[in-house]
Formats: C-alpha cells, structure tokens, sequence
C-alpha cells in the first residue's frame, strides 16, 4: 500500500484560505502583498510547522516550506520544487494559485507522516504576486528565485507610485538583499506545478487530469496617454486636448491585434485610470494595460511591434503624447518531456483518464524554466471560467490532481 | 462715500479656503459631502458669526447667512439671494464656487458693518453639492431650495452605492425632511451669483466684468455596459463578453456628437470605472458618464436622442448590455433683463468696462431660476481655464466682481 493524501485535510483546507481575502459574493480579493496575502502566507507557514515542517521566507517574500533538516541527506541531495502562489486578482477565485500551494503542502504533510525518503529532497513554495494585480510585476517570486533580477525595475512601485520596498518587508522580504533568494540552476531537479485550468478543455473532454506541454508567453504594457485637464462646459472641442478618445482607440486597436489581424491568440485591456476622474472635467490622463499572448515568440514579437505602430500613428493624429512602458515581457516555454511522462504514468497508475494541452495562461513555472525542467499539471475548471467568484472545479478532481502530484513526486 | 468692501480680508479669506482640501500640487479636492467639504462649511459659518451674522443649515445640507434677526423689518420683506457653493471637482481650483460664496460673505459683512437697509434683506447661500463629483446629483442644494424635488432620487447615493444620508446628516442636513428646506417662490425677489468665467471670453477681450445673458443646458447620463468576467489569458477572444471595447465606441460616439455631427457645443466623457479593473482579467462592467451641453434646449434634446440611437446600435453590435440613467437636466435658462441692467449700471458707476456674454458652464442660478429671477457676473480666467489647479483670476479682477455685487445689492 502506498502513501495517500489526506483528502479532508485537503479540502477543509482550500475552504479555509478562501476565506481569507473573501468576499460576500464568494470571490476572493488577496492581490500580492495585500494585507489579506500577508495573512495568508502567514497562515500557511503556520499550518506548515503544524505539520512538523519548516517554513521560512526569503527576500523576495516566497514562502518556502522544507522537512525538519531537508531530510535524510538532504545536503547531497537536489531539490524538486513544488510550487504555486497564494495571492489572487481583484476578486477572483479561491483556486487559482492556492489549489497548488495546499496541495502541495499536503504532498510534503503525506511524505513527513509516510516516512518515504524521495531521491529528490522536496520543497515547496508559495512564489509572492504571481499575478501582479497591486504592484505590476507578475511573477515578481519566482523570477528572483530563478535568478532573472534583470528583468525586474530597480524600485519597483504599484500603478499609484507606492515602493513594493515597504510591504515587501513586511512580508518577512527585503527589496535590498533580493540575490540572496537566488537558487543556482545546479541546486534543482525539477519543478512540479499542480493548477486548474482556468480554460475549458479538460472540462469538454471529460478527462480529469492535463498534462501541460507548453505555457503560453505574455507581454504586458501599460499606456499612459497624456493631455490637458479642463472644464467640461467651458472648454470648446477644437481647444481640447483630451487623452480618452484617443485611450478609447487603443482599446480599440489591442482587441483588433487579436480579433480582426489575428496577430497573437489574445489580447486584453482590464485596467483603465482616469485622472482626475470626474464627470465635470475633461481628463488630463489615461493609463490602460494592454495584455498580449501567444506560444509563438515571433507572433508575440510581431504583436508587439504592430501594436507599437498604430500606438505612433494615434499619437500623431490628437494634441496628446503616449508613452509605452514594458512590465513584463515572458516568452512562452515548453514542459520537460521526462516530466510530462511521470505525470502521465502516475495518471494510469491511479486508472485516471488524462490528455496533453498547452496553458493558455501563464504560471510561475515558465519563469522557473530558466533554471530547471518544468512539470505542469492540470485539473478541469468548471464553465472554463478562471480570475472570477465563480471560478470552481469538483472536489474529486482537486484530489485527483494531488494523487498524481504525489504520485510523480514519489516516482521521480 | 458709498460703503466699500475690505480688500484685504476677501483675498485673505479666498486664501484660507484654498488650503481646505488642497493639494501638494495647488489644486483643490473638496468634493461635495467630503470631510474637506464639511469643513469648509464649518469654517463659513464660522466667519459669518464672527462678522456679526447668523449661520443656519437647512436639510439640503446648505449653509445660509443672514444678519441678525434678518435687518430691520426682515418679517415684511423679500429676500435677495447672493449665493454659489464650496464644493469642487476632484483636485480643481480654489475660485470656481467659492469665490462667489466669500465674495458674498464680504458683501453681507460690508452692510452689517456700513449699517445699510437694503431694499430687499440679503441673505447668502452656500449651495450644497453643486459639483456632483462624488454624488452624481450636481445642483444638489439648489434644486432642494428651488422645490424641484422630482428632479431627484429618492435615496441619492454615490458611484459605490453608498447613501448621501450619513454624509448629509454630518453635514447638519436631513435627507428626510428635505422639504423644509424648499423656498416659495413670493420669498424671493432675485437671485445673484458671482463667479470665475471658467473661459476665455473676458481675457480675450480685456474686461473685468462679465453679465451674463444665458447659462447652458447640460444632460448629464451614466452609461454601465455589461458583460461577463474572465481570465485574460485562457477566454478565447470568440468566447468573451468584454464590456470594454463596447465602452471605448461609446467614449468615440460621445465625442462625435459634438465635433462630427455639431448635434450639441461640448460633450465630454470624464468619469470611467473599470471592473474589476485588474490587467489580468477580462472585465466584466464598465461604467461612465457623459456630459451634453447647449444653449439650446431642444438641440440638447436631439442630441441625447442621437446618442441613445448610437448606443442602442451598440448594444446590438456585441454580446453585452447597455444601461442608461439619466444623472441631470438642467434646461438652458435667460437671466433677468432687470438685474443684467442693475449689474451693467454698478459696473458703468465703478468704472469697470464689462460685456454680455453666455455662460458655457452650468449654475446653481439656472435651478433657482425656477422660483425667481436670476443675475450673474462674472470675472476674467487667467488662461480660460478651469476645474484644474491652474484656475486663477488676478486680485485686481476679484475685487471688481465683488464690488460690482455689492453696489447691484445696494442698488436693487
């Protein structure tokens, strides 16, 4: 008989974070370095020393949670990571992230109290805002920890001009020492990501378990377009310089890339500022994120490039400057085939039907591809929906994603 | 020797109120029903009692002055009402309502000190919320005054949905006794409001003082457009129900009523409210406000009804949902040949050249001329502008306008 995951355990515990952060109509708002992330990372390495484990944070607020001493030799030993995050969007559900961080806790829980030793010494980490909802460094954990400081501003500032530095601390980081939560590539053998879907592919098929062969890449910019302010009745249309229609163009423009150019698979606008945002005054600036994707990088590249072009042509038709500012750009990258195959023979050793499709969203462990092979694994998300309170998926398919987590965990 | 006003004491006080609610930037953010906003009223009352006047609230929410006992014989006489407002836009400038209010203040303070008897008994109204910038009912303490009732919701509330009860409560209103604070229309026998141009008529043409002859109309609507949530990066863009783009030809149909198809003066989209408002997820509401101006009120009539006929294509065109809500209309209004010859003769004995022109701004006066006639001058913008820090008048201009109110009481 084999190790098993303690499915009540499991469960009691995604009911219990998502109550952190949660709001009335069931959503979940815990964006990275919120009060209500801080209080969930506390609470998982509470529950992790519970369950006789070590838990620690790094200077870049990742929650790294290991056994008593590593383990039986763990010093010779190199690592497989488990990992996920625990901060959401505004209002979004109490699965994406969480799922893969408590069961990943509950993988490391199963091997403390089964006594397995795995050839790889495990680890598990909560990666700090992966989703980059408050301060606009998506991935902002798992990039330090694999090294891609380079890609992350000096001083990095939420859309309000408020230094991370401050909240970072707070969450037991330091925005000054970040090369010390570095790992060297040597150091890991794997990473493993169990996550839901967010899409509906495994829903339609019927099949309860993805293994993920390639994480779609991601490129992020934030447009300010910027005029002069002015009295809404006063000020006639030929003396304006108002920066909204010209927002409203690019908006315009970024659904259009995807939409009618077919450019890259998707593209988004879901932040939109204006200042000063009153009724009576004709606004003096618009910033908007525009959020492009594909698994081609030359279709993202090509993306981008058009999109910069109409971005020039709309400056030079209105009286209002644009700027164009890059947050994150993360090419898309492919899973480790030797990864992909444990997944799939701990999948048929639990008799569960599972299918290989790509991540149409993008996850810590496209960064961490940079330094080690990746795994994914996914579970179906019910109506495909995802960044939403309805966002859900069955309780027997969230333990099956654990029973194959532990399974390849056990098996690499 | 006619009384005069005190010079140094109105530019003191203009100076003092800037600092309530101001910001680091020189702008002034004293939204209607804020804390700043309170305090401001707070502070003229204040003043009024220290200058020997009464200072009352009525269930509006707005401050009225008047001279103890209301002059000798108040009990038989009309009142003449010298009124504007405290309340501005966000981060606006520090003349636009206020200026009115002091110079009013100054005026009443000038007759308690000169011992004057008016023709008719002076009283100043402070009006509440003319501005509308965080509860979307501008006009708010005129149209209480003026008996126009109907003309608003039952249960005010913001953009949040809060209540304006709480706030107007602290403010010493009283949302359910709102009909003690209505004036009959025998009570008054004219209505005079001083203030900025907010334009660039006088400083063009080099006068001190405007009279006005028409204040325009204005509509003012709040559009919601909605559609459905979900995550940026796995919602194929066949699949999703984004509001956003439905909004940005909202924000270019908004504009070409008034530059392409000259169906009104001026429109202007100056509030957007994005949700959930998160650069990873698709939004799933978006709401804004569009503001309709004309001196003409059946233009303004057939401008709205051209908008709504582009908005129902709108709603047509995409899978999401429109909703209009009518905020305001405030009709176009004349002022009173009687009182525009009263403020021409006080400027023409001050020696101050002056002009008649219209006011592309709205007014508290426009609601108050439902009970009674109405007079307005106005004083030179550095610039035209307004609603934006940069609002400024030159001192010598502000005294002339005050002066020019106070010799129009006297002479009434």
């Amino acid at each position: 008989m084999t190790a098993d995951i303690n499915a009540r355990r499991l469960l009691d515990r995604i009911e219990a974070f998502a109550s952190i952060g949660g709001n009335a109509g069931g959503g979940v708002s815990r964006e990275g370095f919120s009060a209500s992330d801080l209080e969930a990372r506390e609470r998982l390495s509470k529950e992790a020393q519970l369950g006789g484990m070590d838990a620690a944070v790094d200077a870049a607020g990742n929650v790294l949670i290991r056994r008593p001493g590593g383990g039986r030799g763990a010093e010779s030993r190199r690592v497989l990571l488990i990992g996920s995050h625990l901060d959401t969007v505004a209002n979004g559900g109490r699965l994406d992230g969480a799922y893969g961080v408590l069961a990943g806790l509950e993988v490391m829980q199963t091997i403390v109290e089964s006594g397995a030793e795995p050839a790889y010494e495990p680890v598990l980490v909560a990666f700090a805002n992966e989703e980059g909802a408050l301060f606009p460094q998506p991935f902002w954990g798992s990039t330090v920890l694999a090294g891609a400081l380079e890609m992350l501003p000096d001083d990095p500032r939420d859309h309000d001009g408020r230094s991370l530095r401050r909240p970072l601390a707070l969450a037991g980081g330091d925005l000054a020492a970040l090369s010390t939560a570095v790992w060297l590539a040597e150091s890991v053998a794997a990473y493993l990501e169990l996550h839901v879907e967010q899409g509906p592919v495994l829903e339609r098929s019927g099949r309860p378990i993805g293994v993920v062969d390639s994480i779609t890449g991601r490129t992020l910019l934030t447009v300010e377009v910027r005029g002069s302010a002015g009295h809404a009745g006063t000020t006639p249309m030929n003396l304006r310089r108002d920066p909204l229609p010209t927002a409203a163009r690019i908006v315009l423009a970024a659904q259009d890339l995807a939409c009618e150019r077919r450019l890259c698979r998707v593209t988004t606008v879901g932040w939109v500022e204006v200042h000063p945002n009153s009724p009576n005054t004709i606004a003096d600036s618009v910033r908007l994120t525009i959020d492009l994707r594909d698994s081609d990088p030359s279709r993202l590249e090509n993306a981008e490039e058009a999109l910069r072009t109409s971005l020039a042509s709309l400056d030079k038709q209105a009286d209002v400057h644009i700027d164009i500012r890059v947050d994150t750009r993360a090419a898309p990258v492919a899973t480790d085939p030797a990864l992909r195959a444990a997944i799939t023979a701990s999948a048929d050793e639990l008799g569960l039907p599972h299918q290989t499709l790509p991540s149409g969203a993008g996850h810590d462990a496209q960064i961490v591809a940079r330094i080690a092979p990746i795994g994914m694994i996914f579970v179906p998300s019910i109506g495909g929906v995802s960044h939403v309170p309805e966002e859900d998926t069955a309780d027997t398919d969230l333990l099956a994603g654990a029973r194959v987590l532990l399974r390849t965990v056990l098996r690499l």
